[in-house]
């Protein structure tokens, strides 16, 4: 992701929009056929002279041109005709942006790959479900990751969404009329490129399709933080169902030789943050005053690579993260009968309300006996089946059969073809 | 707008929701038929009774049922069997976007129609092209337009994904394990409702669809504020170009009678800076805890009104604004004289390469003329003919062919196809 | 707090503007003293008689003037004079988010004062110190609260600066040059209203004083959200430590009557989001165009009352949560006590320091031991007991005396006297 | 700026908490007076061994530390003692930021002097008062700089409060409860570095002070794009009352020879946006989890040097701008002739009203009247003088006194002593 952003890569997407816009320019015969063979086989450019004369002229593209000529020589003057700087700087962001769209659906593709893995693997470990921080009702550790796929699904197909709107091609000159250059050079370069022709572009690319990008990737990064967070919840000294894996040698504290913390997620949680802040300049960027002004580029020279490559590591540092992930059963399973089945309360209230109570007592009825659990730590079976309102309508089998935790596994499957298809 | 965030219909869809699951659970024989048909026929709720019992339980969709209940009678311990709240309250905010969504398509059909007509109108009205709020090169002011219907059309399309991305139902039960209801009600309700079952829930829809939408609307209001602000600088009293409708009666200060301000605009420039501060909150809601906290609920009860609305009322006053826009062409003509010529210069530049001047040599002959004439206001063609490098490499009729406006118009039709279609 | 920003307190303040100036007008000879005693007088307005006449002219402070005029007469021509509706509408806005301020630091007194008494309530109540969620040391209940203590108490100071930063009053006229109106006048108002004349306004008082002041808002949000998060993570099943009071009568799901959730904090960790979300439109508003544009008006006119009615709200609410939390000291201890001493493991690593052996070999064999009970929840002071590297150097009495809990507590006096004063 | 942020300050900085700290231990007894002297007098560090021991241990801290003892020997044990990492990470991070602060308030200082001395050499220029974009009143060029010098001395004040609220020091063990360091350790060290004791600190300093520290760098930033949008509008092509020095050699656009861009606040207005969004990240930082979680640090390692560094770098380019900065009085003539005198209106609207003419009927008169010279860029002196309903009430030459300039320009030296100071 970082190669993407050097200067080498920079000057090497320039390279091909000025030569694929010589092809298309002498093929009009705008200029000499020899302009652009000379183009192809003599054009070369030098990263430090660039730099020297840019030091001089303080404009990049022409810096660039001006060490492209000392390679080509006289046929230079054929290049870059009818262009302006913008049609080379955002032909080169938008190809920039795609290449780096590109890596992060294949940096997508490794967490869902991960995350499909494990799903199945613990497809029906019994595990707590919870709401508000509170036990709620059993699920299984497979359902919960088959839930995180599925959000990063839908960032896949958002991505690919992004990468279209960004992937465009603007050779209009100097306020997008085409005054000094044939639609048709922006048509061939596009098409070399593998973008498409911006329909209407005015010197920029409009910076809409930059904002929703960025949008894009910060919508990414809150699913990235929200499974980060869950590890993060699972790996508290008092739940302690899973752990991201630690490996010997590494210290968790310099002074508390006993900690083991997981800090991957807390670091990609703060990644999240920045790039949620990298949102905020992509979407002020949209207003350019008139045909462009040029505030976006400082923004768009930090957020561009920082943006990227910061994704790109914390989807990457989340695969491995779930690809390692220590995960234990046996922990899920005594948080799960922390309470002595409380999480079976609503079983209860569905069936006493069968049994003909109203829906209101059979909740204040089981809302008496949970409570008396929670705050004993006790076991609300017990408590039930001495509760004589129950009792008067559940005989203690019924009620036994209640706290079945297999129960609530029934459709499991059926949530398992929805998101990995199958059937 | 508004109605679609008021209570009657918000309890409207709730009604629904209840009224569609009974059928299905009753289809699938887990409640009887006539109560499914009961609450068809005698349910009704009372916004004030609600309220009532809210006030008591605390708990929304409880004060809800109790007051259905109310109607339907003893049969309404049926309602709601092997539901959570949440699976009520997101499908039901999944079909009040989506109706938000409808109404901002239709907006953004008024805003379009608005640009469309009068970009047709002024296809061929020359006007300056500005980079840098600095003059560049003549364009037309149709083709301005063109350029804000395309980006509107983009986010046309943006908000239909969205809304595609949002329209989801969940009837999954207490931590989306369809424990207590077979998944066939939630397809049925979905079908029902125009939405589609969410492939796996938490109790709750997962929090980055609503990112995502709330995202998207936070693009759209940046496309609205660059319209604004282009119609802002417009409207400026040096370049006076174009200017908002100033009905008869208005006042534009209280102190200074002369004024006619572009208010419309700057308030909408003020709501874009409201969308986007609620891009972030709907972003950090991603990461809710384990299968789900509530704190996304505070910031949607604000934002899920707040953006659609604002947005509704930005889309249509900008709608408005174009529709009426008071449009200057002689003032258009005036700006384009200004430096005598100055913006022809680019062509220059090129013509004295194609007679074979290096084109070092050309841009300092050119920038040499151009800086007088840009200081003096002077006649960049009158300084040209006095200027023996420029004389040696081109004849005074060549020079003055130079300066014709209709040259950098030859391509705007085949930018108005690209936008509006058509041949 | 949303009285501040109705109509009436809003045209109350206008009036005392208006009738304070006329004073100070009068005083210097401008107007007759006659006209100010008038306005003084028979002053007055109707909302609704206001709303009618803005609805012809479409600009406010115009109708408010002539609703004025319709009271006082014609002595009604002196009002104003010299004036510009800024000088009104900014130095309105400035009384009204003092008065904000001012309700505020009521609310933060109230949480300071419960956030005191439950911490001296709990000075020595052991709990588990956690970091990464991971044990760490023992620390003490009303340690914890002191941090949040003193937290809020740099969120008073930051609010007082906010509040003094923001007081300022301008009638300094069309654009800012006092042209029609003695600087006076504006120092009159000033002082009669409690705030300061504004240096220099350019027709607006400038926004950078607004966007501190939102920002602080922002900053307060997040001290907030960190007390709400910290007892939501508090009240998590497995933690159990403290949780929101839960009224007799209240319900934590409709579906699962066991449930006791943390609802109060989890609200207010979305609205500490929204306040977030408000300061983003604040900054962006700082950069108005020349002497001043109205795009700041509609961002005010919502975060205005939002940002403080929520804040108001949250504030409020937490003082409430955090005194009437229901704490659990038994929890606490049997956390301290899940993984057996494990907490003390730096402890015994300094203890093997300082018997000489080398802090890399110290570090490991503690490690290793803590490792051991941690997997095992089990017994580390046993373990170390048994080996052989730890009792060449600690004699099993040393060993012991380095788990006593009320070793790590010697300081907290000295915290206390830091936070909260005294000897 | 860059070279607080480089390894080697960060290194130093520890090296000398440390070190403190180890005096303060020596004189309270815990550690050998020897092991301090020796830390001094042979603590040493390399930036590529720790990197080489990091890469073991994963943790940067205790790599510092292995590193150190290699030249300390092993006296070496004694380092550390009692103290976490953060102690020394948070403590570090203070020191920079409080660094950074200095070099930001000498940014200040001299953007300041910059603008004082423009501001004092144009103090009575005059030039166009403009709001919403169109012409108001007259006002000076001067005013409009003592303006900005105004909000740049809020903001000096703002940072130095915000220096303040960074400048602390934590040395309080794993979870700041001084179990294993005697408070006044903290103490010593915190008075050697020029830093006050963190009252409460949770291993970490609370997040809040980074908060209010980032969200006053944010604030400062919208001071800037204030002044940069400012610059932008005055160098527009048919403003061009100001401009951007523009180097010889330099070039503004590789197609169009005759373009002068505001590049510079162009840039600066980016980068404004950049800082803006990096203050929400720091605003998320705050809720930590309980005493605290790693989440911040990988924000912060990012936000603090971004920040920091673009701020001064637009600051010092700001300062270079202003010291620079190309006034044209004589384009601001220009442009207040613009429409003969349509800036006097508000002075013939007082004068008609001190007629004793109605102020409604006043205004609609000189609205009349105006509207038509805005409209035909006419002269407004000589419409009045045609009209019956003005001359009945103000003879010509009272009519022409109305348009003087330099009425308008009385009270500057009032507030440039409000501003500037003096008498």
């Amino acid at each position: 992701m970082t190669r993407i952003w050097e200067p080498e890569n920079r000057f090497r997407i320039w390279f091909e929009i000025e030569a694929h816009a010589c092809d298309a320019q002498a093929e009009l015969g705008v200029i000499p056929k020899e302009a652009a063979k000379a183009v192809w086989e003599r054009g070369q450019f030098e990263i430090a002279r660039i730099d020297e004369i840019e030091r001089e002229t303080k404009h990049d593209v022409i810096a660039f041109l001006t060490n492209l000529a000392e390679h080509v020589g006289p046929m230079a003057r054929f290049v870059h005709q009818g262009m302006t700087s913008s049609d080379v700087l955002d032909t080169c962001l938008a190809m920039q942006l795609k290449q780096a769209a590109d890596l992060l659906l294949t940096d997508l593709d490794q967490l869902l790959a991960a995350l499909k893995a494990r799903a199945f693997e613990h497809k029906l470990t019994p595990t707590m479900g919870r709401s508000h921080g509170i036990h709620a009702e059993p699920t299984t550790f497979g359902l919960k990751l088959a839930g995180h796929y599925a959000a990063f699904d839908r960032a896949k197909k958002r991505l690919i969404a992004a990468r279209e709107e960004i992937a465009t091609c603007a050779i209009s000159g100097a306020v997008g009329t085409f005054a000094n250059i044939d639609p048709r050079v922006e048509e061939h370069v596009a098409k070399k490129l593998g973008l498409k022709p911006e329909p209407v572009s005015t010197q920029v690319i409009p910076r809409d399709r930059h904002a929703m990008f960025f949008a894009t990737l910060g919508v990414i990064a809150g699913s990235i933080e929200n499974l980060a967070i869950e590890i993060r919840h699972l790996q508290r000294s008092e739940v302690a169902e899973a752990e991201e894996y630690f490996s010997p040698g590494q210290k968790g504290s310099s002074a508390m030789p006993h900690k083991r913390n997981p800090v991957l997620t807390e670091n990609v949680t703060g990644i999240a943050r920045l790039i949620r802040g990298m949102v905020l300049p992509a979407l002020e960027d949209v207003a350019l005053w008139h045909e462009r002004d040029i505030s976006h580029s400082s923004v768009e020279r930090v957020i561009g690579p920082d943006a990227t490559i910061a994704l790109d590591f914390a989807l990457a540092r989340m695969a491995g993260v779930v690809e390692k992930l220590v995960i234990y059963p046996a922990a899920m399973q005594r948080n799960l009968d922390l309470f002595g089945g409380l999480v079976h309360s609503q079983r209860v209230l569905l069936a006493l309300t069968q049994a003909g109570m109203a829906r209101e007592e059979a909740y204040q009825t089981v809302q008496r006996n949970a409570m008396k659990a929670w705050e004993t730590r006790g076991d609300l079976l017990a408590l039930l089946k001495q509760d004589p309102g129950v009792t008067a309508k559940l005989k203690p089998a019924e009620l036994e059969a209640l706290f079945d935790l297999g129960y609530h596994f029934k459709h499991v499957d059926a949530v398992f073809r929805r998101v990995f298809g199958g059937s």
